[in-house]
């Protein structure tokens, strides 16, 4: 029997929706927050709830099913064969513990490597975007359109101020003249957030340094549902299984900036 | 008679909540879109319309009252002696255009040059950031706490990456070690929500380098009425008449950047 997507889209939606209302009502209590590697990797108790809640509707409804979660209860996926679950229960932790705003759930399906049900849902500003693929991106009932071409000068870039600094990562004079060509950058602190903004054209393209599956899978469906592109910042196919560096874009201007700025010095 | 400052706080977020219904509605029509002096700077139809609107409340119900606003059809204020209302329709104009959210409402009212009312709203996440002087500050019906001491460590702080490269206004090298050291930076596009984030406590600091009053007169007000601070980078007071580059956080932090970075090289 074929695999019922919108069912599977439906299901996702409410999880999301429900676990949405649980988040919204812990804002009344105080959150106990503990650190994990670093000061920087916050995790919460609602991050474990939430991501235990979804495992738990995904294994009663979909056991046959993979899950990849970063809060470690899913599965050791090692290959992307078969179905597999991405979720981040809440992306944006340091948003989320900070400012109790501007953090998403992301849930993605995929179904032998290919991305075939993604949402990312805004909590505290309730959006949901959402994607079958196919059948085009949604920010709640509304349609996102095809993306439209933009020039670097007249777009918008998120990209954060950190990556424009030394860092280990990234040599900031590649960067640079992107951040000085472009009409403006933002900066949201949630990756899941910042690629439902380039699928729904608030944002032109994304840069960031280093995202795992569960901060972008969601995202890259939403992206190529509406003719966007996502790449790393080779310009190659991301890998679903390990961490990457992103670009984000409008199809046009992420090869513009891929020929111009980021490989330009590998030419 | 004393002025009823709780009365023209009323009636400043009345007409902000009404403005925002027909901003709201506004984006099932299509925009249209001028250019001022530089691409960067658009204004729509929107824009004027709205300072219409709450010029044509403000000269009705106080007419003795002068009105200083960014698209010109307020009074030539020339000193803050009497009362003032300071007026930005929308900021965050690139974001009203590009994005259709994250831009906001600002209003507020100087009386002998000391602010008395302030409120910005975000539009379409329906969050109205208000306060009377003397009577603390709130986010809707949520009265805001008074800001705890952060360290720089743990800090988030709003800079555009423009900031951080070479630009007219600032050596980056002095900006990019308080980057580096911070737990995490953010920019919106709208330096009133950006205030308004400082004096909920969702930001620890924010730093610009060139704001009009409008764009920063209410946010004075809600960030000294949680016990923030808010001068330029050289820790001044803000000049209401003029353009001042802007410096606002939680008063530890803000004690702390300006003396081991901001003004670090000119001991």
């Amino acid at each position: 029997m074929a695999t019922d997507w919108n069912r599977i889209s439906h299901h996702a939606m409410d999880w999301a929706y429900e676990a949405g209302t649980v988040i919204r009502e812990s804002f009344k209590k105080q959150l106990t927050i503990e650190t994990k590697s670093n000061a920087d990797d916050l995790v919460t108790n609602m991050d474990r709830e939430v991501e235990s809640f979804l495992i738990d509707k995904i294994r009663k409804h979909y056991p046959e099913h993979q899950i990849l979660g970063e809060e470690g209860s899913g599965d050791d996926v090692q290959s992307m064969e078969g179905t597999v679950w991405i979720i981040d229960p809440i992306d944006g932790t340091m948003n989320f513990v900070h400012q109790q705003t501007n953090f998403a759930i992301s849930i993605a399906v995929y179904h032998e490597g290919e991305g075939k049900v993604g949402l990312i849902y805004n909590v505290v500003n309730d959006e949901m975007f959402h994607a079958i693929k196919g059948n085009g991106a949604y920010m709640n009932e509304h349609p996102l359109p095809k993306l439209e071409k933009v020039e670097l000068e007249k777009s918008i870039i998120a990209i954060n101020a950190t990556w424009i600094t030394s860092n280990k990562r990234m040599d900031p004079s590649i960067l640079i003249p992107i951040v000085d060509q472009c009409r403006g950058t933002r900066s949201y602190g949630s990756a899941a957030i910042e690629l439902a903004f380039v699928a729904a054209g608030r944002l032109d393209a994304y840069i960031t340094m280093r995202l795992s599956p569960w901060d972008f899978a969601a995202g890259k469906i939403l992206i190529e549902e509406v003719g966007g592109t996502i790449t790393n910042l080779d310009g190659e196919e991301l890998d679903m299984l390990g961490k990457n560096s992103i670009f984000a874009g409008k199809q046009n201007l992420h090869q513009y900036i891929l020929d111009e700025h980021l490989l330009n010095d590998k030419k």
